[in-house]
């Protein structure tokens, strides 16, 4: 099992906004190979920014990466480069597997 | 549903033995209240330390905090001060409810 998570820092006052961007989009991620579950989650807040963090889980590293290849990926972040004034830098990156 | 996730950073070289500490101890987790899954997830691995995250879901972060203060959780942490020469400083605790 692969757990990937994206880690965004949302500028303070404007967390219904982002979270009304990523309820709105369409993930294409049904029915994609090795993919098992999406969820948006949210950490601490602080006054420099807002924590938020996208976390999927998958069947295996593997699954994730072919994903990152795909038409479906593709898809699903054509509009990545928009609503800038909601996040202070790019998302963090971080992949996880399975070790118990 | 609430992700609680504790990040260890563990000394190059002790991935074993840490993974080994974890495999065998007791977590005391079946049947505590609103606890749903734990994993032990491993990130990125570099010079400096490989990163580890105890990974655990909850029905609620109620349920989290009432396991942290129960006698289930005392139990399962007793011998947290022992092999202190597997890590690189104290865990990082971070928790994260679920918005989608």
């Amino acid at each position: 099992m692969f757990i990937a998570m994206n880690r965004f820092k949302i500028v303070p006052g404007k967390e219904d906004a982002f979270e009304k961007v990523l309820k709105n989009r369409d993930s294409h991620l049904k029915g994609v190979p090795g993919f098992i579950e999406f969820n948006l989650i949210k950490g601490e807040e602080s006054k420099e920014f807002s924590l938020y963090a996208s976390h999927s889980k998958w069947e295996s590293k593997d699954a994730f990466i072919a994903w990152t290849k795909s038409e479906a990926f593709r898809l699903a972040h054509k509009n990545a480069g928009q609503n800038q004034d909601l996040y202070l830098g790019p998302p963090n990156f971080e992949g996880f597997e399975k070790v118990i």
